[in-house]
Parts: C-alpha cells; sequence; structure tokens
C-alpha cells in the first residue's frame, strides 16, 4: 500500500486551516466531546482511508478504520469512525473527505476499466502521467488501489518516443531506435505512433511496444493483422480516448495495454459524513428557536 | 493576476522528470534546435498561460505568449509559441500543456456558470474549498480566470456555522449565534441550513447569508417566500448540485450567490502542441523506412 | 487550540542546533539522568505549552504539561516539567523556552487589551497582518490565547478598501464599492479612513465596517455623531495607535473594535528554567574548586 | 551584505497573500499603473532594503533603491521608489514595508546600543540566539546592519558551558573544562557565571570569556579587580539585562562584550508609504461623493 | 544536461553560510572587486559546471563558463572565471568547487568505467541507486556527464526481483514471475540471481535481464555459455564488485550491462581556485610584516 | 547523539520510492509476514542505527537495534532486527542500509585517523566542510560517531582567514587581523598559511591557530621550531593531504589538529541484510523449477 508522505498531508490541512477553525473558536465549541462517521454514500472503490485516519489523528482525536485502500464498499459500508473533541473533528473533517472523495473517485474509474478490460479478455490498465497538477503521489496511489498501474512515472525512467522526439531525428530514425535499443538494454522501447503505416514501420525496427495514439479499435485490429507475419511482433497500447464505454471493444482488439488518463477526471465519489455530540443534550442538528 | 509560486513549478517539473528526459538523453538530440506551438483545439477561457511560460523558460526555451489567463479563446488561437534546444521543449511540453489543460477546463467550466448565472438575472459564482487535493493554488487561480471567486479560503478565515457545529450548541444555540456576530464584527455569519424551516430560524438570530445545501430552485422560492417579511433578510445561497444546467433557475427563484465545486471536476480543456526541428532535413514526423 | 505543525518546530530546532549541542558533547555529559521545570517567573498569560512539550519529546524526553495555552499563569506557576538525558533536557531548553516567552509574551499584551476593552464596555481585540516576518503562525496563536481575534489573514481573505486602493478609482469611487459589495456578498467591505469627511462619505456608499487610521478617542466619538443619522451606520474601528493605555478611551468612544498590532512588540513573558541531575553526586550546579 | 534566500521571500508573500489581494482583484484595479515610494518617517538604521526590492519586484514592478542596509537614514529619507501595475503595488506593500520596519527597529536599537559602549569607550555587541522563532536570519541580518555581531549562532557551533551544563559534571568539573579546551582547540571556551566567586574559579580553569549573568556593573567591576592578579585573565562578557541605558556603564566597569537580546523586541522603526496613480484622474485619494 | 534545482543550490549555500562569511564580514572587505578562477588541477570529466555558474551568480557576481558538463578537460583547462564583490567570490568559492569537485569524481570514474568496456567490446555502465544519501540528483547528473545511465531510479518505476522478494514466493515463484512479465508489460523483468543455476532457471522462466550478483567473469562466462542453447537468453548484467579494473574482463566473458555504484566514491577531481583583488596595490597574497 | 531530522529521513525515502516498490507490489506479496536482519560483514564504527531503525518504522515494520552509533563492531555484529509486512521492509532495506553504509564508512576512517594519531601522542581530529553536497548533516553524525569534530560548520560561525581574504586587505594586513580578534573577542582567529614565512608573520600578529596548508611533517615540525620563541605560539593545525597513513607523523611533528576532508570518501563498511519470510513454506531464496 502506497503511503502518502506527512508533509502532504500537513500542507492539505495548513492550506485549508492555517491558523484553526474560527468558526468553532468563535463559538467555543471546540472542547466538547465528539464522535464522526465516515460512510460510503455509493458504491465505490475506496482509497485513502489510511491517510484520512493520520489526518483525523494528527488533528487530535482517536480513529478506527473499517476498510483499506482497494476494498470496494457498497453504498452505506463504514469506513471509519472517530471520536475525540469538537476542534479535532472539524478541523479534518472536510480534508479527510475530500481526499477520500476524490481518490476513490478515481480509484473506481480505474477500476471500471479493468472490469471493463477483463470483459474483453484481460488487459493491464496503465494511467498517464498527465495527473492533476500538484496531485500526482494521491493520483498515482488511487491507480493502484483500482487495479492499474502507472504507464510511466515520468520523463526520467522509461522510453517513450514520441513523433516530437522523431522530429530532431532526420532521415537516421532507423538507426537512432536501434542505438537506442542498445543503449538501454534494461527498458523496454515504447513509441507513439499515429496510423498503421507508421505501426508497421516502428515495428519492422524493434520497438518492443507501440502506442497507438486515437486509433479507433477496428484499427488497433488492423494494426495488429498488419503486424502478424513478424517473428516477434510488439504489444500494442491503445491510447487517446480509451474509456470504459470502449475498453472491451479495445481489448477485443488485439490492445495489451489500456493507456488511459481519463480516471484522473471521474467524479468524486460520495461519502457520507455524520458529526454527533457526545453526552446529553445533544442529540441531532435540529436548531431550537 | 494570480501567480503561482516557483516552488509549485519546480516541484511539477520535478515530479515529472527529477533527472531529465531520458528518451531525449539516450538518443542524443538535446541540442538540436527547435519551435514548439500551443493552441487552442477547442473553444476555452485559457489559464496558467504565465505559468507555462515560466515552466518552458525554466527549461531554458524563449517563449512568446499571445494571450493571458482568463482570456476567451476560439478553437485554433495561438496560446505561446516556444524556440529553443529540444531538450527543453521536450522536458517541458507536457507539464506546461497538463497545467493549461487541466486550469482552463476549470475556468471555462466557470465561465459557463456565470454565463448561465447571468442568464437567470446576474449571481455570484462562488467556488468551494474542495479542491483537488494539491490542487489548490492552481484551481484557485483558474476560478478567478474564469469569472468566479472563491467562497471560502478554508476554516479560518471565515464563519460558517454548519449543522455539525450546531450538535455541539445544545439549547443554547441563538444566543450562540448572536455571540458569534458580536465577536467577528469584521465578518459576515453564514449558515448551512437544510430545509426552509432551519432557514428562519436562522434568518431570525440575524445570520447574514444562508447557504441552502441541497435545496432545488422550487425550495430556494419557498425559502425567498418565507423570508420575505423579515426587515433585512439574509443573502441567500445555493449549494450541492448546483451546475450550468441548473444555474439559471437557481437565480430566478432568489438565490444570491452560487455555491459548487462542480468545475473542479471538469474535462481539461483541449490544448494542441506542435513541436518541429528548426533547420534543413527535419521536415514534420514521417518515419523514414 | 491552534497547533503550530511540525515542520515549524523541526525549523526552530534546527536553526539552534544543526548538529547537536557541541558543549554537551564535547563535555560527555549527553547520558546522565536529568529533570528540568519550566515556571512563571511573573504573572503572564501563557502561549505555546503545547509545542515546547512537543519539542522537548522530540529532543528525548518525557514531559508533563500543567497548563494549557491561554491559561492565566501567576508568578511561580508551574508551566511543564521534563525528565530524560541531559542531552534532550539541554538540546530543547532555550528553544522550547523562547517559543514560550516569545507567544506568552504577545497573549498577555492581548489580554492586556482586551482587559481595557472591558473597562470601556467591550469591544473585540483585532490583532494585525503585521507580525514579526517568518512568525506569522505563533503570533496568530498567541492572539487566539490571548483573547483577540486576527484582524484579516491576508489580503487573500478578506476586503479592505485602503485609500491606496481608491487613488486607482478615479471619479468612479462611489459606484466601484457599491460593485464590490455586490461582487463579493458572503463578505464585510471595511475601508480605511483618514478623518471624519471621509468615514462619512464611506458610511453613505454603504459600507461596512469603517477603520478609522490614527483617529484620536474624541474623533471617533465625532464621528459616531456624524454618523448617527444613518439607518444603519457602519460599525467602528479605531486602528493605529491603539494600547492598553488608550483601549478604554476608544471604546468609551464608541469603536467596536481596536485593531492593534503593539502586542506583537510585546516584551518576552519571563519564564524561568531550572535543570538539575537525577541521581546522587549532582546536588545544584556549584562549582567545586 | 548578508541575503535572505528567495524561499523565505516566497514564505512571507504566499503567507500573506496565498491568493492574490481580493481587493484589487474585485475592484478590478489591477492593470492600472502607479507609483510607490517608502521613506524615512523617523531617523533609523534601515535594513533588509535590498529584500523589500527583491519583493515587490517578484510582484511585477520596477524598483530603485536609494540607500542599503546598514545605512543611517534622517527622517524624510528616500527609501526606494516602485513603478508598476497597481496589483503589484499592492501586493507587496505591506509585506515589504513590515519587513523593513521590524528589521530596521533591531538594526537601529543595535546602533544604540554599540554608540552606548563606543561611549563607554567601545565594546563588542554580540546579540543572542533568542530571536522571535522563525525570525532567526531576519533579524541576524539586521544585528550586521546595526554594527552588532551574532553571539553564537546555536548550539552546535561554539562551546557556551551554562551552569546547567555543570549539574551534570560534579565533582570533576575543573577537570572536565580543561579537557574541554583540549578538545576543542580551535574555540574559546565560555562559561556562564553568576556571582564573582564563580567567575574566579572559572578563570582560574583558563576559561577564555565569562559571561557575567545579571551583574549589575559594579560587580563587573569587582570581577575584573579580582581577576586583576592573573596572568591572562578571561575576556568578560556582561549579560541579562544590558540596555542603552546601562551598556555604557557596563564597558566603563570593564566589559569587553555586551550579550544582549534586547533589540529583538525594539519598536518597528517607522517608514512611510506612499501610493499614488500614474495617469490622469487619478490624483490623491480623495473621495467623490 | 539535467539541471540540479535552484533549492537545492539554496541549500548547500545556506548550509554553509547561514549568515554570511563572517570573516569577510568583520573584515570589511566585502565590496572590493576581485576575480576568480577555477581550473583542472588534473584531466577530469568535469560536471555541475553549469551549477557553479549559478552558484556564483546567486552569491552577486559575473561568471563567464569555458566548458560543460561531461567535457574531458586537461591538466590547466580553465573552467569558469568570475568578477564581482569580494564578498560574492569568498561566499560562493567552496561550495561551488566542492560542488564541482564531488560530481567530476564521480564522472570521470563513469567514463574510466565506459572506457574499460568499450576495450572488451563495449557494454552500458550503470549506475545503481545507492549514491550517498542526500546526493541522488547530483550524482546522477554526474553519471549521465561520464557517458553511464541509471541502472534504475528506485523501486517505484523498474521491477528488480531480489532473492529477497522470492522468499516470500513459495512454491510458486515461476508462476509468480511469468505472471509479472504480464502485468507490467511496458517493463522489462530482472533478477538478481547468485549463481549459474538460479540464472538457468531464471532464464527458462523468460526472465529478460539477469543480474548476475558478485559472479566473477569466468562465471559470466560459464552463464553464457549455460544459456546459449536457449531461443532468445536474456541480457546479463554483472553487479558488485566491478570496477575500471575488471571491467574490461566482464565485457568478454559476456556482460552487456556493468552495473556499479564504486563511482559513487571515487575520490573528488582536483579543481584549483584562485582569487585575486582587482585594483592597484592588492596583488598576489603575500603577506606584508 | 546528534538526531538527523524526519524530513531528511522522508526524503531518502521518497527519492528512492515515490510510489511504492512496484516489483512487491506486481508480485501481490506485500501483506506476507517477514524478518530482516542487519549485521556487519566487516569491522566497522557504526553510524545511523538510529535513523535505520526509524526508516524501517515508518515503512511499517518494528524493529531492535543492537548497538549505537559510535559503537565498534567486530564483523558478524548484529546491527538491528525486524519484523513486518513484507512491504515494510522491502520498502525500507536499501535506503536504512546505504545510510548506514555510507555514514558508517565515514565514521570508520574518521575512528583510523584518531588512532593514528593517538600512537603520535594525540591529536583533535577536526573534518571539514567539505562533505558530499546534500549529505552534510548525515557526515557530520558520522564525524562525531568516529570520534572526530567539525573543523568548522561553515563560513557563518567561526574566523579562517585565507589567504584568498588577504589579497583584499593589501599593505594593511597586520592591522586588519588585529583588529579582527578585537572585533570578535568570543572566538579564535585562524589562519591558513602556505609556508613557514607566513606562519611566523601570522603568529607574530597573535593569530590563535595556524592552519598549515600542505605542509609535509617535516616543516610541520620547521614551523614549531620557527615558533618557539614567542611568548605564546599558536595551536597549529596540519591540513591539505592528511590521511591515517601520516596522521602519527603530523602528532609528532607538533601538529595538535588534524584538519582532514579525506573521511568524507571512504568506502562505504559493509553491512549484510538478510531477508526471510515468516511462516510454513518459505524457507530460504532457492527457486523451485
Amino acid at each position: 500500500m502506497l503511503r502518502l508522505p506527512d508533509a502532504f498531508l500537513d500542507q492539505l490541512q495548513a492550506e485549508d486551516t492555517p491558523h484553526g477553525d474560527l468558526t468553532t473558536i468563535a463559538l467555543a465549541i471546540g472542547e466538547r466531546p465528539g464522535r464522526m462517521r465516515f460512510s460510503a454514500r455509493a458504491p465505490q472503490v475506496v482509497c485513502c482511508v489510511e491517510e484520512a485516519v493520520r489526518l483525523i489523528e494528527r488533528a487530535g482525536a482517536q480513529v478506527s478504520a473499517y476498510c483499506r485502500s482497494g476494498d470496494f464498499l457498497p453504498s452505506g459500508a463504514l469506513i471509519l469512525e472517530a471520536t475525540g473533541p469538537a476542534e479535532a473533528l472539524l478541523l479534518s473533517w472536510k480534508v479527510a473527505q475530500t481526499l477520500i472523495e476524490a481518490t476513490s473517485g478515481i480509484s473506481t474509474a480505474v477500476r471500471h476499466l479493468v472490469e471493463a478490460a477483463e470483459r474483453g479478455g484481460g488487459a493491464v490498465v496503465a494511467c498517464t502521467r498527465k495527473t492533476f497538477p500538484g496531485a500526482k503521489a494521491a493520483s498515482l496511489k488511487a491507480v493502484y488501489a483500482g487495479g492499474g498501474v502507472p504507464h510511466r512515472l515520468g520523463l526520467s525512467d522509461s522510453l517513450l518516443v514520441f513523433p516530437e522526439h522523431r522530429v530532431f531525428l532526420g532521415a537516421d530514425t532507423a538507426d537512432a531506435l536501434r542505438h537506442l535499443k542498445a543503449a538501454c538494454p534494461e527498458k523496454k522501447v515504447v513509441a507513439e505512433v499515429i496510423n498503421v503505416d507508421e505501426a508497421l514501420q516502428m515495428a519492422r525496427i524493434g520497438i518492443d511496444v507501440l502506442q497507438l495514439e486515437k486509433f479507433p479499435p477496428e484499427a488497433v485490429a488492423e494494426t495488429v493483422r498488419a503486424l502478424s507475419d513478424l517473428p516477434s511482433p510488439p504489444v500494442l497500447a491503445a491510447a487517446g480516448g480509451v474509456n470504459a464505454g470502449n475498453a472491451e471493444a479495445y481489448v477485443r482488439a488485439g490492445a495489451k495495454i489500456l493507456v488511459s488518463s481519463s480516471p484522473y477526471w471521474a467524479k468524486p465519489a460520495d461519502v457520507s459524513v455524520k458529526i454527533t455530540a457526545d453526552g446529553p443534550g445533544h442529540a441531532g442538528h435540529a436548531i431550537p428557536s
């Protein structure tokens, strides 16, 4: 289980409440004992439960978790329960809730892609590095929780030859790519291609993985056929426009990898939070006249 | 114009390329001169152009910007053009593109809300603090670029009495809220209410702004009528489920403020990037066989 | 109770002892058991006891606290007691002591302002954003501990129209300010004015709070009279030169808010620290010849 | 000249305006051209002019400085002048002003101590490590600007044997201190003593510098006499309660070093800021009715 | 060319001179003009010239660079020349010199490994993630400058199955590894093996790269022979004890990749720094009596 | 015992595994229980055991330490033992091992210098500020663990007059240095000299410590003789080329301080790590066919 660092949690809390919850302070209710329960308001693959627990504990409450990142939760399932002074609960409430909701939205969307891929026979769901700026670590945790993998962490750890690299190679592209394979023998070479001809050219050069950019499923199938005579054809990855609606078709067409950024913009999962006061005379949130 | 700090830009670049673009390095093309153009592939209210320029400049290229955050761009409009060594362009490309796309998605969605509100007669579009975790400053820049305002920055700067605060008040709620108003005379007191009765009770206590949580437009109108006899009725804000589809109705019903998180999960705006080599023999990205 | 973040405590300790206490190391006394007691050498409203405890614990000792931030302590009252190895006590001693002394100085000064205001009938003590550079969070914790509130956190969270804003408005000031009120319906509009005429003009425009800059108390009273005919006159805040000596007069003159930076430069509170060795032969700090 | 790091300036600006100046944004005056002049409202040894320049430049204006940290300024002297869009001026104004005022207050107080010491025949003014928590680097810049030196940077860089160290030494204090001198031959050994007897004991052991804690000037003179027979008597430093009022007496009594924290709590120097609009129709800050 | 971030350079400078060069300040020589020249005292592959330039510029001097990271310099070659006030030169001198020396030591050692590999017929020199703690980015820049590549950036970006992973697999190792290949089709699977039998077992499972841990060159050759019958044998990497003395033998034995940490502990390269005063009367560093 | 801060440990872990151990995740073995033992593969003065424990605990395992930084360990001695889920062990393994190995290499080298100095009659081993860039705090902890001291922390805390300072002094060097001594009476003045004549000149001025740069031992002895007539000759420090091979000779020649950077480039100490699975069926790391 990936663990988001303390400094990230501190950043979230400090951005939201640099100097405490003014409303709680001005109402002078901070020390009253209370209870806070998070539960799933809709089915979801939950994420960042561990971080929510730490956020609430750092604010000064005790927390019990009832599930872990990656668990599928039916509607109504309890996620966590916290007890402690009101200021601890009210301080961490929305920060913890938003973190779970945002990342569980991604996890759930990844899971839907994985399931669609399974219906087509199975493929790897690889999520891109195009996360919301500033949200990379949390987003990757959600990708793993949903059953996907990161496509690549960034530019420094893997080889992906874009057409934008190839414009700088000129006439010596084939040689350059063969040299690239030799220069980095511990890594597969991936190349983005934009039509079947390019795919065939790249496959002949010996590229390991072809990333088929914005190919419709039928073009993926056509690529499979075009490459079928090669002794060891490259692995095909579909990228650009892949989503839960077409994932099955892509896999049936022959894609072994589905490259997608779409889960990063999934709607947040819906998490219900209920805060109650512990002790006599604080039942519910009716407002006495 | 809000300015995102250097440290944030450095974080984005370092998360994506902690140790350079391996592909560029291994292809040994880093020093070849090139040109990179960003343009709008679809109409959008563009955001973070200034930060994209700084990202690309910090990577080592020269950049000219052709618009500013908050500008509406028709499809095809040029955003910026950069020239410099290939390594500078390839290093900053996706980081800059993703930053513009993600924030322009928000700006554009905010603008749609603003326009819908204007069709209803006009209201303030106030976006919540529930941004994607880690993305707060970029998201707020986008809110301003779209014509909205932040609802509140967080818990420390404003007074919003949730039902979750009120459960700790017990029988003395009215007194406590009157005390709150007196204790913070430089701030308006906002209270979230969940039905018309609560709204009326809160208004009688003298709350300045009522945040009507998940009221349908007709319940907003009913609230307006219920409060119409009061000498100085509170300002009404609609919250929970507000979107571009129903914003006009909410405003017609009497909401003066539309509180929404929905723009934070808007689809990213579509920005096209074209990289070309400068100099003979590097025409286009055709792959020679 | 506001909680200063771990990173701030680590910064304080690291700035003071980046590589340990050289004297303790060179004397080879680090492992000898000891005891350290902090107590109030003069009456004070104590602050940052919680952070002092954390600083000493992080250095490796056990600590018991005998009071909390915001408590009034008479002279001689015990604040905390720590036991542990000498290196833990000697490492954290002055950092913890200075933090308590500096912030308790502020808390105590705020409390004096609050009490002076109470003698005049009561007013809110609002401390400005002009804290010592780098000391904002600690200073605001002290403001709350003393019974004050922050005037505003900064420029992003509230509306304060300075004359320096108004020079850019030209002939359309009144319209601009009415527009401002409408644009930010969740916030009160505060305006700084420098004489009674400006106050009256601003009040007629409908400004919510007037910040009377460097008005003597009699000018505050004159402003009250000048505004008395308005249907809903603004709240008056006295700013510029307010201190414990004149606070009562300002409140009697009609100020409902006292805006002050003066507590930030209060003398530090006096905290006595006594360190003793635990075990035979280490009684007192007499130096044998 | 010490240079405070970019990250510190960014922290100050971000704490004050994490998301821009809301008032400027809502008034839509950000792009209007303006001019801002800082000048001394009272005589002062100015500090952090260089950092103020950088703060204002980073906000987007052009700045000319008319003095440097450490310069003595008579009342009315111009410190700096900036021109640029209103948003740049209004954003950086108070952050830059507060930084100059707070540090120039320290510089001026240090200078007063130095001058008092000169009247007594001259001594080194050494300011302690007890700066306001979080304000260390800015405070030390001010100490240098005023003509003082840091007493010690912290525990890691120098040897200062407090009585609180000695309680852990037991019967072997003299041996331990002789060992200490040998173990750190590149450093002088300083010891804090609380009476003349301790001073004499420490001097006989060969301590290089004696820090006379809370000795009145006459006790300093008595110590000088008590040590006068020693072949190479230690340097004497007066500490605890030293201020501009008694500094001359301490130096006349024989103190060669004045150790003081008092400048850190000096009142801020008074800096006047005048902002004007550039261009027709924006003359002065009169408010049209 | 990798670019080390500003924050790293600021950290280095601040750790060395948090509050200026005390000697320069106390001698009052900071403003005198001077000149500083860095040159190679011994042949070396130079590294971090770009960062040295930035360090010196940030301190306040002008700098001209005469070479780039990765250049081979003969003894005596000029690296850079700076002019400016003495305080800028004396502040940045050793920080910049140490950075060049430490990283050029690595670069030069990597180059020696690469040349030794070339004498054996050529192989990739891959440096491990076991850099000196805290020195990762600078070390990787040096690896690239020397002609090597990073073996892997860390645990998150690549698949390396250690025996320490396999102890948790039990009887199902082969299945687990086949599953691993399928689960991560964009990455090669590397496995560390400790003898020829393990190598053969892993090769039959289809592992892409075998990392032969502490195999002498003859055992590498034996492994090549043992795998020669396989249809597509894995790439062999020699690891553990590889150095410039045995690299040629490893390559001749069949290693295509040399995995090494040894360059990280190479002696620093020797860089001479000469500082002179500009202007009359400051010739050389003779000390007048 | 110096304590490296949490943020440094988090940096090390995050640089190595920003998003978990991909191999462990993809093999789905993360939750299996295991055991990890660190022991000395060669005799060493161990360092950073405390930080290794914290790294492993932060990853999620329980750890028992069997020694402390500064202990001498014979070959085979157990350093620590950890139990917990495989993911915790595999995540922290190499980060913790590398930290111990790198710093224990320094500690052991420092100890060798100390022992060599003792054979010559004893001298202080002072390690320079020229640590590997980014590794300062860890390196200084190792210096202390080995029995050395830091020569100086940097430029801000001590006075070391280099020839490079003196070129800016011109004809008034002697006066300037006498002034320097007076200006900083709490610090010794150290001067670097490059021949016996310079040493004599500096000694006559009254410099406290002479740093003899690249003097062979016989030149140190000659310097001792040249200074022997002075009433209070300076302490002599040998610097430049000092190592365990010549340290004894330097001390016999009269050096009381050995200034050296050489331990920072010592080979890492050799630490063996053994990971085993807890529970049936996971015995050893044999690979079943």
